[in-house]
C-alpha cells in the first residue's frame, strides 16, 4: 500500500523488508524551508528510502529535512554521489520547498566534494522520468566533481552515468554480495564526506 | 570593465556592441524571491546577456526577476531550450534566491514544454565549469522534453548536448548568417512558447 502525501504524484513506498528499518518521517511542505534544518546527528538511527529500496544510513553522509546525499554503488569518477529527495516521484512534482531544498543542498554538497577531490568543475544531471533514462523512480540528482582530462571526451561521462544508472537499479534489486563495492568501502567514503559538513 | 555584484564570482559582462541594447537591470538578492515577479510584458523592450553575448528579446519566451528561458540555436530534440541566470558565474556561486528561482522556473518551463511537445520525461543538465564541458561561462540549465525512442541509446542525448554546447559558443561568436536556424524561426518558436505562460 502506498502512503500518499500532499501531491498525488509523490509517495513513499514501503520497505521491501520492513523489519530492517522504519519509514522516514516527513512533514511535507508543512513548514517553510530553512537551511538550519540539517539533522545529521540523527543519521545513525535513521533509514532512507530510494525508490522501493532501503538505503543503509552508513551510506548517507548529509541530510536535510527534505533531501539526503548518499555515496554511489558504482561511481564513474571519484566523488560521484546521488542527492535524493525523500519521495518517490518526478522532479517536476516536488513542491517549492522541496525543490529549493534539494538544489541548495546540491550546491553545498557539490562545492565540498569539488574541493575535497581537488576538482575544478561539477556536472549536475537529473533524468526525470523513464524516457529520460531514469531507472529508479525516485527524484535524484547526479553530482560529479570534474577535472581536466577525467574523461577523454567530456561526452563520455554521460554515457557512464546512464550505464551506471541501469546497473544501479539491477544491483539494488540483487543480493548485496553482487555489489562491486562493499558496504565497508561505501561506509568509509560516507564517513569521510560526513566530516566535511560538521 | 566588469560590473561586480554581491558575490565576487558573479558579474555582468558588458555588451559586445553596447549601442544595440542596454544591460539588464538586476537587484541581486536585494529582496526575497517571489513567483509573481514575472515580467513578460516588458520582454519586447529588454535585452538579455548570455556570457559576453547579447540575446535578442525575440528569442526569450519566459522571464523572472532572476532568470530567463531562451530557445536554442541548435536544439537536439524539439523543445530543447536553455534556462539562464542573468549572471556570469558558476551555478554554485548563485545566491539562495537565484538558485530557488532558476529551479522553480525550470520545473514550470519543463512541465509546459513536456506537455506542448507531447513528451513524457525531461532531461535537466548543468555543465558547471569548463572541465564539465561548459563553453559559455554563464549559468544555464539544458532542459529537454523526452519521448520514447527519441534517441536510439539514451546516452546519445548527452553527446548531442555537449556537441551543441561547443557549437553554440562558436556560433554566437560568428556572424548571424552562419547560424543554422534563422532569427525568424527562433522568434516564431519563442512566440509559441510565450503563449504557454500567459
Amino acid at each position: 500500500m502506498l502512503k500518499l502525501l500532499s501531491s498525488p504524484h509523490c509517495f513513499i513506498t514501503p520497505l521491501l523488508n520492513p523489519s530492517r528499518g522504519r519509514l522516514h518521517s516527513i512533514a511535507r511542505a508543512s513548514s517553510s524551508f530553512t537551511q538550519t534544518s540539517v539533522r545529521s546527528t540523527k543519521m545513525d538511527s535513521e533509514s532512507y528510502m530510494f525508490g522501493p529500496y532501503k538505503i543503509d544510513s552508513k551510506e548517507v553522509f548529509y541530510s536535510t529535512r527534505l533531501s539526503y546525499a548518499l555515496v554511489n554503488l558504482r561511481p564513474v569518477v571519484p566523488g560521484h554521489i546521488l542527492l535524493s529527495a525523500h519521495l518517490n516521484c518526478r522532479f517536476v512534482d516536488l513542491t517549492a520547498d522541496e525543490t529549493s531544498d534539494i538544489w541548495l543542498t546540491a550546491q553545498k554538497v557539490g562545492q565540498q566534494l569539488e574541493s575535497y577531490h581537488k576538482a575544478s568543475s561539477l556536472t549536475f544531471a537529473i533524468q526525470d522520468g523513464p524516457q529520460a533514462g531514469q531507472t529508479v523512480p525516485h527524484v535524484h540528482i547526479h553530482i560529479l566533481p570534474r577535472k581536466s582530462g577525467d574523461f577523454e571526451k567530456n561526452d563520455e561521462i554521460y554515457d557512464a552515468i546512464d550505464e551506471k544508472e541501469k546497473e544501479l537499479n539491477q544491483k539494488l534489486d540483487l543480493d548485496k554480495e553482487k555489489k562491486d563495492r562493499t558496504m565497508e568501502e561505501m561506509a568509509e567514503e560516507a564517513a569521510n564526506y560526513r566530516k566535511l559538513f560538521i
